[in-house]
């Protein structure tokens, strides 16, 4: 059986059950990708790769009228997911979080017998596996499929969030930097409106995460907005604007609503 | 005959003759350019599309034993390059500077019977006209020369760049960061170790321009490093360090030399 821990954000707002040391720990990544989700009232969201459930959790704690679906392939971390639903902290929002078992990576009909239905969702999240191949050798089997990067993951996923997605409706993910053009390039012709900002540990230092903002069917082009820089001179703390989002005490708007100029 | 003004840059280092109205006048964008050259002694360096010949003329200006070779299409610009060059103010900088009147686009033997022979240069800078076809109109035929973006504008210039530069020669260019995607594809496998940074006006601004640098040959991962801010608070002179850059008394090293980690 995998060691395992249970983890507070959001000052306690929710509760995540995760393997403790074995596959991919969420942490700040999730946070900040959650923040992304705007406050539009009752929405279907939708985490794609959603491992043990931090990230669509998030913005269930933060968005008291939004619908999650945690979408996860690899069986252990769903169960997780399951898990971190059922803890009794999370009682709250419990009713409006379900998992998913499948493949986001699956095409046509195979993905619709998954349960990813055609265009049900108003937004869609994702923190792909972001270490490539040659990166490093991970130490275990779990860690390794989390952060397997693998030739079109981009592509696959961003097809699979156009699919999902209603029409108008937002993608919002975190990666690398190094990743813009495979993600510029899936984006493609699905979607518009390209907002990307930058993540910088400090100032001065280059960036180490990417958020992107993107809207299915615009044709708004790309802006990269003002980068984040996370901690402020020497201190560990985080900057007090992450700090908030990092705590669910913000979200992080698009300049452009939807991707249509007003 | 066009209007002309003869304009001061590097606090009087040198000077530049150019239309007074129309064509693609030259401002902080071709002195922030310029200050990506390194400072490597004797080299050879080509300005893409020089236009009346700002960047190239400020490589010169503050490399003192660099030749620089401004290589322009448009006869009028190129007209404009020589008289500058001709400026008894740029009397001590003139011996190293050329102009070769060619259209960067040529391939194979055309490119090379217009004088841009293989592997010869050590550096290549460009400011491609940036204005995408819908954006406006230009009002006269020499600014829509300058300004029109034609598509695989880039892959055409980014791949005379990779022709004319020695083995692990460097190429630096600023464009719209719209642009990203076109840019990073036509570097394709002639360049790597890109290094961006984006320029923002000011804190909290998006980005309106973006600096590339990239090495012929190199592997190197691309990063994003910190971003410069044009101006400070709501002032209207530069931050200190921009004003540097953009009155040559300083450079602006890559963070990987050469592109290969030491």
């Amino acid at each position: 059986m995998t060691a395992e821990t249970v983890d507070a954000f959001h000052f306690g707002g929710f509760h995540v059950v995760q393997p403790a040391t074995g596959g991919h720990r969420s942490g700040v990544d999730a946070m900040l990708l959650a923040a992304m989700v705007p406050d539009r009232g009752a929405q279907k969201v939708a985490d794609l790769g959603a491992g043990a459930g931090a990230a669509g959790l998030a913005v269930a704690s933060r968005l008291a009228e939004v619908d999650v679906a945690l979408i996860e392939r690899a069986p252990e971390m769903a169960q997780f997911a399951r898990k971190s639903i059922a803890l009794p902290q999370n009682a709250h929002l419990a009713a409006r979080v379900s998992v998913v078992e499948a493949d986001v990576t699956l095409k046509g009909r195979a993905r619709l017998a998954a349960g990813l239905d055609d265009e049900v969702f108003d937004h869609v999240i994702m923190n792909p596996p972001f270490n490539a191949a040659a990166d490093r050798r991970a130490p275990d089997a779990l860690r390794a499929d989390a952060h397997a990067m693998t030739e079109g993951l981009f592509e696959s996923w961003i097809r699979t969030a156009g699919a999902i997605l209603k029409p108008g409706g937002e993608l919002s993910l975190i990666a690398r930097p190094e990743s813009v053009a495979e993600i510029i390039a899936a984006c493609g012709r699905r979607f518009g409106g390209l907002e990307i900002t930058l993540v910088h540990p400090r100032a001065g230092e280059p960036a180490i995460r990417m958020l992107v903002s993107a809207v299915k069917g615009s044709r708004a082009r790309l802006v990269f907005r003002a980068p984040f820089v996370i901690h402020l001179g020497e201190a560990h703390k985080f900057a007090p604007d992450i700090d908030d989002l990092n705590n669910g005490r913000a979200g992080y708007r698009r300049l452009i609503s939807k991707g249509f100029k007003k």
